[in-house]
């Protein structure tokens, strides 16, 4: 596919739509918007526009479809997966001006929002409606809900609410052609049509630009409660969430850390909790109700559960602000590792009950390799992140290596029924490694719905495939 | 779309792929493949195969889409838009022999089947192992899972656990070439390409047959209650849906009956049930969970909240029985008004809290047509079914006026936010209407993903869309 660069007609024609503060060529911007928190990759833009409505993105996408000029829609630049990296150059179109939460339906549990509102803020701004909107990736204090979508993201909740896609009603979706639609209605049950819904929710931003979004909510839980269990074997750790759920007890939070993840997290952000010295691994264990008995109740099964594994001195969080520390320790791996050493992350997904073989398994990987990874991530939902780190690994080495030792651990992932990505998308880096999971006819599929919705191919090119 | 009749060869064919037996072409039995169970329509196929595996359908539809023979799969013919008729003739491929449950994952809380299972057959085989499949369509008892996941089937149960769609973790599914694909993998979160998953899902057998299917299940309640509630007031008892929603009760189901629904449905199946004479609707408010305090204390509130509107005396089933005659009276309503009258059912679906616009909305429009309706559904999801009666109405005026109140009805539903089916899908006999629902635009769409799918257009043709 030949695209075009955007020259100073086209800048114009874009300054035309949204005005000219809101068209940005500066240097230093365009390396701003040339990253996101994928390693340390920088592609950078020609221009980068930041409309105010979705009639802004129908006449530009209309334009660069026309002219085979490449848009690449970013929201708040947080993925992993280097979706939002305007790999080909063109054009960045940045939702962040497109920050409204538009409507709070209180009679229906339902929310209206522009993509460019932080997760955090629409969370905290329902709940004060007693309302909520459970999907919370690690990030969600400075990402888009319109990124979520396009990552179909989930986060600690999801083990007992589900992700993303499982609270998108309805989307106002700007096609590659300039054509606005609505992919749906707001209703909770629908069988009319294909589900054009969920097959924007995860695309990447591959097959339009999300403009106005309508989410179910659900009434706020009233009380919650976190325990925090150290283990002395991080695979006994994976299997008592599994006999957890063989109680028939659905926690809200069901959180794997490695020993090295939470100590490294520690040092980040010091706190009050003192970890066990002898844990290899750790729990983030969450119940939420509104009756607080049973919460007790069920945190007392979850407590006679684990005592069948070899653990330390369990942590009841007594306050908030013991929760929110120990929420901070979970939250703060992702930053703690970066920090820690160049670094590449995977986001492995497996069927639940195989987490203790997939994470044998990487760590067999790495010893073949001769590099040290920490584990952390949802365990309730299968969902490991793998930080393979770098340390004294020469360039050569880690260049050369890596991406052998990946490809092994998603053949793993996929035999034990799982794949290769379970919340943070493919986007630019996980692509080379897409034919794990998908043979020549899925791909085949996905390449020609790709075609339809966008057959100048100008929307995030390059991104899930070729 | 020319298609071609079916010879002797092709027959010929057939059999040599499943054996003579599983072919079929006697007049009688073509018959009872013409039909299924939406309003008295038939349409013969020439011929009906009973595959038993996906690899003799691989073949079948790979000679047929050769051939431009057209196909129309079918479950158990228990479907209310048509979408099992084949309305251009051809063949008809029943999953009836593809009855297996293959793997109950009891560790992942999964289950694998093949299409042709009865719903409510995998229901209790997976409760015998403490797990739970929560769809459940009035016709469970019939209905093959397949099917559900063609129609994207909801159910009294909806309201508290959603729908198939959001149970299905992947799908076997024979594509109209003949390859045989799984649309993604068997767990809880996947960010890994498009969802084909979701998009299979809903897409009432025009995109691929479904072979195999992934369910994932949770742990089964062990407690439920049950109450019926007389209004005196049909508008009333829709509103009083959305109080108890608005009281941060969630409850298992939330069906409502007019008055003549459960009036009817009484007659054809007579039980102890007295049913108050001053009642113009019933709601069965039915909560469950773990912990049967927690539920009584719900129900209390429940009824606390129902206390506001004007109701006659509630009834709390107290026995096993009296909560199998309570249902049998909900679950009965379709078949009792299929043999009042000649009838038409519309699947209406609007945010709950519109319910009582719209069932102001249908009387009107019934008053202005002179026809009655009866009406009854889910109306914790905001389904409600609109059975719209013949009665008196002689063939003239009911065939004259009732696609005129249809339309009128359906455009109501799309102006509260609604829309055209919730649970049935649009098949063959809600395609005239769909334009309501969808623009040129979505409409261009579908068609074209239909086409990357079914390029020879021979997989259930004539249905959704032309």
């Amino acid at each position: 596919m030949m695209y075009q660069a955007i020259g100073s007609s086209d800048i114009q024609f874009f300054q035309s739509i949204v005005g000219s503060p809101f068209v940005l060529t500066d240097a230093d911007l365009l390396n701003r918007y040339g990253r996101d928190e994928t390693e340390d990759l920088l592609y950078c833009p020609d221009a980068v526009v930041l409309p105010s409505e979705a009639g802004q993105i129908s006449r530009i996408l209309a334009y660069c479809s026309e002219r085979r000029i490449p848009v690449t829609p970013r929201g708040a630049g947080t993925g992993l997966s280097g979706g939002a990296l305007p790999v080909f150059g063109g054009l960045v179109l940045s939702t962040e001006r497109m920050n409204r939460i538009l409507f709070i339906d209180e009679r229906n549990f339902q929310v209206t929002t522009e993509p460019g509102v932080i997760t955090e803020v629409l969370q905290e701004t329902v709940k004060q409606k007693g309302l909520f909107y459970p999907p919370d990736p690690a990030s969600r204090g400075s990402c888009f809900i319109g990124g979520n979508i396009a990552e179909n993201s989930g986060g600690p909740r999801a083990v007992k609410y589900g992700v993303v896609k499982d609270y998108v009603l309805n989307l106002e979706v700007v096609l590659p052609s300039g054509n606005i639609i609505w992919t749906g209605a707001s209703v909770l049950k629908n069988a009319t049509g294909y589900n054009l819904t969920q097959l924007m929710v995860g695309s990447e931003g591959t097959l339009g630009i999300v403009t106005r979004i309508v989410l179910r909510l659900l009434p706020h839980p009233r009380h919650d409660m976190l325990m925090l269990v150290p283990f002395h074997s991080a695979a006994q750790a994976c299997e008592a969430v599994n006999a957890i759920f063989l109680e028939g007890i659905i926690p809200s939070a069901a959180e794997f850390m490695e020993r090295d993840a939470a100590r490294l997290s520690l040092q980040l952000t010091p706190s009050s909790i003192a970890l066990d010295e002898q844990a290899e691994a750790f729990l983030l264990l969450e119940t939420d109700g509104n009756d607080p008995e049973l919460l007790f109740r069920d945190m007392e099964k979850i407590h006679a559960v684990v005592q069948r594994y070899a653990v330390g001195e369990t942590l009841l969080a007594e306050t908030a602000d013991q929760k929110a520390a120990l929420w901070k320790l979970r939250r703060s791996i992702g930053e703690a590792v970066r920090r820690h050493s160049v670094y590449k992350e995977e986001d492995t997904v497996v069927p639940r009950a195989e987490l203790p073989v997939l994470l044998d398994g990487v760590k067999a990987i790495g010893r073949r390799y001769g590099f040290r990874s920490v584990c952390y991530g949802h365990a309730g939902d299968g969902n490991l992140h793998v930080n393979i780190l770098k340390e004294q690994l020469s360039d050569a080495q880690w260049n050369e290596l890596l991406p052998r030792a990946i490809k092994e651990i998603f053949e793993l992932c996929v035999r034990l029924g799982g794949t290769i990505s379970g919340e943070h998308g493919i986007g630019w880096v996980q692509k080379p490694y897409l034919s794990i999971a998908f043979n020549p006819i899925q791909m085949d599929l996905m390449k020609k719905i790709k075609h339809v919705f966008d057959p100048a191919g100008i929307l995030n090119p390059g991104k899930i495939f070729d």
